[in-house]
This record gives structure tokens, sequence and C-alpha cells, in this order.
């Protein structure tokens, strides 16, 4: 169980670092910045790198969403979920603090949103609450499809952590502008705790809505796809 | 049956979902938008995820054209043919409803083009009617050689989803500025349905011009390319 | 033999339609343009699709100075060289023909350079004879290297046009601005016939250079890395 | 031993030529440039192109740092260390020679920086020493992981190449900004040779900080998360 944690602390550990960190430092660099392609790239690439990586340990979950809807689908216990949440929340969290420590050592640095997640005046694009809860359901209930059908038993081995990481690129390249992407409520915790906005006053939304999206992604596959 | 109708209606959801979702939500937004090259992207990987994902269970057509195609090829039953194209355009609709419930939810919405394919005054670089049916046809008539290449029983299991995905990536790449990209019946008429333009009156292209490409490329491999 | 030759006239059909298509079509479309990014993923993915699709019926070349460098190497039979270079150059000229169609459907069209390869004057950067010289050399005996040992008999089955097709993206992330990227003279042949531009007095650096590379990088393999 | 020492002489010899070259020639090309994402996405492409090539010969290191992490972790012998590192030098400072012979064939050619890392008023988003440090160290470490993890005996044959060189994209996407992005003191060498700026007073830093961060990826590996 000690290799499955530590699996799980630094794959979402990574996931944080490598996704919000190129949003923070990379994303508006003057001319050359990667913008938000930039960005939706490095987090599905952070998932994909390391469920190639220790996938095999943990499982590779590195989102307390993706773990909830592993255990309804049946692939995980739910007596290990709780373990899990509390790994991949304290790697988000030292993610987060490296990530700042990194960030603030320039000399025109202001921590601003910090890559939180939000709605309304937080929302990258300015959208409301209602297409906030909209695509944050939608797009993990997706992402629990891409997992679910990804890892079953019937797909030949090694191919899952690639439509499982390019999945997660896709779901950023839709969705930074309204809500800057969550379905992962670690990933929200963690650079909320540093956002100099109100970050915090919203993350209830992204612990709500990405576990009732993965819910719902694992009953559509029990009920109308899956055939394990 | 109802497994594979359920992927295919899911499948479509998400290509609408997904490859319009990107054009309509994060295209052009200010400064760091993902253009053109973002949404060829994720195009490629709504197909790329969920025909890993279900493509095991329908064949993970998607899209009207690629039914006729894999039909007239011998891969697919023509008896089938009616009822996957009802799943296809419903996951189509349902998802462009969905989008357009996402997009509206900012103050400054407008539904324009919302994604729609067009020729003439609605082609994003203004091309005529004869460009826009030769692109669609030949892309499509690619799009089934890839597809039938791809997935023939000689290829080693489970890399079919990537060259078909990142096919569809490469099709948007050259083609967007011409119709905005169908080779799909299914992804022009969701969207259609929401464009504030004369989109609709379009239509009949989108559907033409795929269907003969797909037909096309079913017999060019059958004639000089296969030995399945 | 039919199908082998039909197999590179599609694939180097599909090369420059696709790679030149972006170029010409969707690199400086205004504001949400692909860019040289973008026309680096096509040429890359019109390999990979196409190696996919039809690799397994003619060994995949799309390209004369590949054809040459296999058959130096031992992997391709001379006798075969000039009808393979035949189908090459017919499916070129042929795409650069269904592009001029395409891309002349709208008003304000001008067909400029047509993505074609060149030095001096005719660079993108302004690169002259020698820059040019190095680098369509090295390029493509770097090419080589990668399609010689990616299809070894060593390496699992499958996984070849990945590293060849992106292995051609790489290519032109780097060296568009000094010659536009040839390492293939069908590519530069096919779209030189239709340019406005010198660029067929220039042709013959994107043979010379091109089959040097290729046969420098077959020697490199054959006398310091490769154990077939 | 004479082909693996080959093999890492042309695997690093492209990893500098490729991943540098696109920096100093592509990624501020006007209007049209590749950028950072562009960069990023060449240096991985290096190194994935490359380990299917020549991996199976040498283990496909390219980096100094990289042969000593798997050395401590016990999957490299610590006998060959320095012929590694001397013909991964060796590529990576011919490969910088040729880029300069390239890049500087135009006519308002400047050397600047060309490509070389660093910190401070070197570092292209003027981050200090301690961000510079703490992300080297991070950044290898990780890569470390990604490494030791992909390419266990545990993961289908085949695959490594993909998460590995995706993940040293991931690396340049998010640390750019802040040192150029070294994580390998072969490539920092070759290019420091070429620079105008005072790089090579600074090259200190991409030596250790990436030797200390493989270490302690090897470490971390073993200790919580190997079962080779």
């Amino acid at each position: 169980m000690l290799n499955k944690l530590s699996a799980e602390f630094f794959g979402t550990f990574w996931l944080v670092l490598g996704g919000c960190g190129s949003a923070v430092i990379a994303a508006a660099f003057p001319a050359v910045g990667i913008g938000l392609l930039g960005v939706a790239l490095a987090f599905g690439l952070t998932v994909l790198t390391m469920a190639f990586a220790v996938g095999r340990i943990s499982g590779g979950h590195f989102n307390p969403a993706v773990s909830l809807g592993l255990a309804i689908a049946g692939r995980f216990e739910f007596k290990d979920l709780i373990s899990y949440w509390v790994a991949q929340l304290a790697g988000a969290i030292f993610a987060a603090a490296v990530l700042y420590l990194v960030a603030s050592g320039k000399a025109d640095f202001a921590a601003g949103g910090f890559a939180s997640n939000g709605y309304g005046d937080l929302s990258p694009g300015k959208y409301g609450l209602t297409p906030a809860l909209v695509i944050e359901i939608v797009m993990t209930a997706f992402f629990l499809i891409i997992i679910l059908g990804a890892s079953s038993a019937a797909i030949p081995a090694g191919f899952a952590p690639i439509p499982i990481g390019l999945g997660l690129t896709l779901i950023h390249l839709v969705s930074i502008p309204v809500t800057n992407t969550s379905v992962n409520p670690a990933r929200s915790t963690g650079v909320a705790l540093f956002a100099e906005t109100a970050a915090l006053s919203q993350l209830w939304l992204f612990w709500v809505a990405p576990l009732i999206g993965a819910a719902l992604g694992a009953i559509i596959w029990k009920a109308l796809l899956g055939k394990d």
C-alpha cells in the first residue's frame, strides 16, 4: 500500500506541477508563450507519462473523482478511497507549494489566480455558474467513460495511458475558458490555497461537479456501454 | 444492439462537443486561444479517445459517411446502416444543444456560425462551391482509406485509433479555411440547427460530398490497395 | 506490384495534399492560422496515417530519397527503384494539381511560392545555398536512420509509423525557415510546377541533397549502428 | 561497444540539432513561428524518434544525467558511465557546430544566447538562482521516474519511447521561461560553447542540478515506487 500511495502522491504532484505550472509560468510568456493549447497538452502529458510510469502500481488515478468513478464501476475498492484521496491531495498541495516557490522567484511575480478554477468573475471567459456546473459534470463523465473503456481487459495491454492522457488534453482544449478546467478536485484544491483571488470560496463546485460527473460516467458505462 | 447504438450516440456526442466545442469556446479566446491547430487536435482526439473506449463495441464510426464507406467495403452490414445513422444524428444534435447551453452562459455570447460548415459567404476563407465539393470528397475518401487500412486484420491490434484520430486532425489542419471541415454529415447537422447563419441551406453539401467521398475511398481501397 | 505502386501513389499524393495543403491554405489564416507548427504536424501526420494504412503493402516510402536509402541499406530492391519513383512523382504532381484547384477557388488567390522549396531569395528566412545543402543532407540522413531503426525487425510490430511520422514533423519544426523543408524530391517537384516563383530553377538541390542525405543515413546505419 | 557509443553520439547530436535548432531557427520566425510549444515538441520528438531508432542498441540515454540515474537505479553499469558521457558530449558539441554553420548562413544572423541555459539575467523570464536550481532538480527527478517506470520490464515492449519523449516535451512546456530548460548537461554544454552571452559561466548549474535531480529520481524510484 505504501507503493500505491506513493504512486498517487507523485502522480498528482506531477499533474499539478506540470499542468498548472505550464499555465502559471509559460502560457502567456511574451510573443512565444504556449497558450491554452500548450497548457492542454501539458495537463494531458502529465497523466500520459505517469500512467505509463506508475499506473501498474496504483492504477494511476491522480484524481479523487477518478478514484470514486472507478469504485462505482467496480474497478477499485471503496475501502481504499479515503487513503487515495489523502495521497492525491497531499501531492497536489505539495506541488502547488513547489510551483509557488519557483514562480515567485522573479522580480515582477504576482500570484493572481495561480491557475485556480472558477466561475462567474473567476471564470477566464466570465461564464456563469450553470455552464460551469454543466461542463465540469459532462467532461468528467466522459473522462470516466474513456478511462473505463480504454483500460478494459478487452483492449490490448499498454495503450490505455495514450487515450486517457490525450483525453485530458481534449477536455482542456474545450473548457479552459469556462472554468479553467478542473475535472479533478485535488488539482483545484492545491492551487486554490495559493491564489490571491476568492478561488477558495468557489472550491465546493470543483469537488461537487467532478464527483457527480465521475459517478454519472461510471453509471453510463455500466448501464449502456460496458462489457468488462 | 443497444450497446452498439449507445456507443455511436456517445461517440458522436463527444465528437461534436469536443471538436465544435473547442471551436466555439476556445479557438479565438483572446491572446492565448487555441486557434485552428487546437481545433484540429480536438476533433482528432475525440475520435482517438472514443475509438479506444468504445470502438470494440460498435466499431467506432461516429460518422454516417464512415458507416456507409465501411458497408461498401464489406466491413459493416448495410442492414444496420439506418439505425447507426439515427444514433449518430441523435448524439450530434444532443451535443450541439449541450454546447449551446454552455456557450450561451456568458454575457456577450453570440451564436454566429456556431462551428457549422459552409461554402461561399459561409466559408471561413470565402472558398466557393467547387473547392468545397472537391476538398470534402477528397478528404473523406482518404479518411476511409486510412480507416480501412489501419483497421485491417494485418495490422497489430490496438493501434488503429491513433492513425484514425490523428488522420482527422490532419484533415482539419488542411481544410478548416475552406469549409470549416465536415467529412461528417452528423457533425454538420448538429450544429447547423443552432447557427444564426444560413448554414442549414448549405447542409445538403455536407451530406452529399462526404457520402460520395466515403464511397470513393472504399472503392479505391478495394480496387487498388486492399488485401484484407 | 500494382498494389505497391498504388500505395506509393496515394501515399505521396496524401503527403503533398496534406503537408503542402496545410501550408498553402491554413498556415497564415488570419488570427487563428496553424503556423509552422501546424504545418510540421500536418506533414508528419500524412506519413503516420498512410504508413499505418498502406505501409504493409508497399513499405510506405512516399519519397524517392527514402526508397534510395532503403535500397542502399538492403531493405528494398534496386530493380524496383525507378517504378517507385514514377509512382511517387505522379502522386505528388497530381496532388499539387488538386491543391491548386482548391486553393485557387477564392477571390484573392495568388499562388506565390505554393509551398515550394528554395534557398537564397526563395528561402523563407533568406538562408543561402550552403545552409540549405547542409540542412537537407543532415535532415534526410537522420530521417533514414530513424526509418531504418524504427522498422528494424528487433522493434515490436506496429510502432514504426509513429516515430517515422513524428520524425518528419520534427524535421519540419527545425528547417522550414531554411528551405521550407524538402527531404523529399517528389514533394518538391510537385508543387514547384505550380509556383509563380523561380522554384523550378532551384529544384536540382532538392533532388541532390535529399538523395545524398539518404545515402549517407543508410551508410551510417550499416557501418555504425545497425544490427538488423 | 562501438555501436553503443555511436548510438549515444548520434542520439545526442539529434537532440541538440533538433531541439536547440528549432529554438534558434524557428521559434521566433515572424508571424508563423513555432513558439515555445513547438520547441517543447521538438525536444521531445528528438528523444522519441531516436529512442525508437537506436534505443535497443545503447539504451537511448542521450543525456549524462540519465546515464547517472540509470546507474544508480541499477539499470546501467557504472564502469560505462564515462565513455557514455564522452560520446554524449561529443555529439552535443558537434551538433551545436553544425547548427551554428546553418544558422549563421543568413544575412542578419546573431548568435545571442544560441539556445543556451541560464538563470538571473540569462533566464528567459529573469528567474533567479533558487528557482533555477529547484526546477532543474525536480524536472530531472521526474524525468528519471518516468524513464525508470516506462522502461520497466512490467510494461509491454515498445511503448517506452512515447512517454519518455513526451515527458521531455512536458518538462519544456513548464520550464523554458525559467532556465530555457536543460535537464541535460550535454545539451547545455554543446550550445554554451557558441553563445555570445556569459552562458559558460553558468554552465556549472546545468551539470550540478540535473545530476542531483537524476540521482534523486533514481532514489525515489527504488525506495518508494519501483518493483522492477
